[in-house]
């Protein structure tokens, strides 16, 4: 069984990956197998720095490029600090959004072309991509309702966005999907939370195989 | 006469860039052009914030990735927020530092490649470089040495590199010089600071016919 594997989750706000990535490492840490669960900006002091001028509400003149931009500035030093000496040490790492959600929010919903931020997201990373990524699908509506329904939730500058931008971001990923067929699996995440943590782990079972 | 030009300046720090910039603005508007002389991140508040980050010496951590895209995410947003306006309203615009200076400190100094660098640069800005790019040379010991013997004077990550550094940086910007021969061009900034003006002033002025 390989278990030094690479695995992002993508989907928008609402739709439940914070807790079933909880619920999954912790199962995973179960069966002896070392994992980091990590998200952008994962602590990392610089990356923290960028996450906070990006989500800044007040920062409404921010040009839609040196957001694309900030993005991947962070992600790489979130990515050669955190993400990379794990995977070096054999971990198997889940991170909690990656470069997708560049593409489908950026790229996409933003209209800055899909292949453009791919380029920049590459000088960050490198050409390679997660080795699994499973993105949470879920008409924005109920995670939008979710959100705003749940006490003390911290609000950004993506989440005030309009229904028709969220649902731009819904019809990227979904594109994603089709572009990278073998890596991007889809869970219906307008499920109760056990039954989505049943889907992901089938889908984790099968790559580590 | 066309003054409705975008000329940047380029070089190492203590080349005197500020000082002539200042000198070559004073006579442009004596001669009533309607001139914006500016530097990254130029007053930009996003930009401001943005190079703080990158400059701050605490940061040793920094990849230098994440370094180039944060110079490319400052720079978009000080070149849509204040230089493309400026020219759009018919203004001739001075920068003090742009696009070479990533490509020679980042691309070629640091390693990363100045095609690299180029690529996430037109990201940034688009493709349009500048009409007219004036390269202060100078051996590195001569600005450094100069940068060291002014009281107070901000010294920041960049200018603490080591001399090997600064010299392959030199050595980026004659290759820059090779690449686009027609856009830059080279000025002896070890001279008085009277000659280097009227050095700048000449190719100013051939630019504007």
């Amino acid at each position: 069984m390989n278990s030094n594997l690479f695995i992002t989750f993508e989907g928008p706000e609402g739709a439940g990956k914070t807790t079933v990535i909880q619920m999954i490492a912790k199962r995973l840490t179960e069966k002896n197998i070392d994992v980091l669960a990590t998200r952008e900006p994962g602590g990392i002091e610089i990356a923290e720095k960028i996450r906070t001028i990006i989500l800044n509400p007040e920062h409404t003149a921010m040009d839609e490029r040196t957001e694309a931009l900030l993005y991947a500035a962070a992600r790489s030093q979130h990515y050669f600090e955190k993400v990379r000496p794990a995977l070096d040490a054999g971990k198997l790492v889940i991170c909690d959004r990656f470069i997708d959600s560049s593409l489908a929010y950026q790229g996409f919903a933003r209209g800055i072309g899909v292949d453009e931020v791919l380029s920049i997201n590459e000088f960050a990373i490198g050409k390679k991509l997660p080795d699994l990524t499973i993105l949470f699908d879920l008409a924005p509506e109920v995670g939008l309702a979710r959100i705003y329904a749940t006490d003390n939730r911290e609000v950004n500058r993506l989440d005030v966005e309009s229904l028709p931008f969220h649902q731009k971001v819904r019809e990227g990923y979904l594109q994603l999907v089709e572009r990278y067929p073998e890596r991007i699996h889809v869970v219906n995440a307008d499920q109760d939370i056990e039954s989505v943590v049943e889907d992901v782990w089938l889908l984790l079972l099968k790559a580590m195989q």
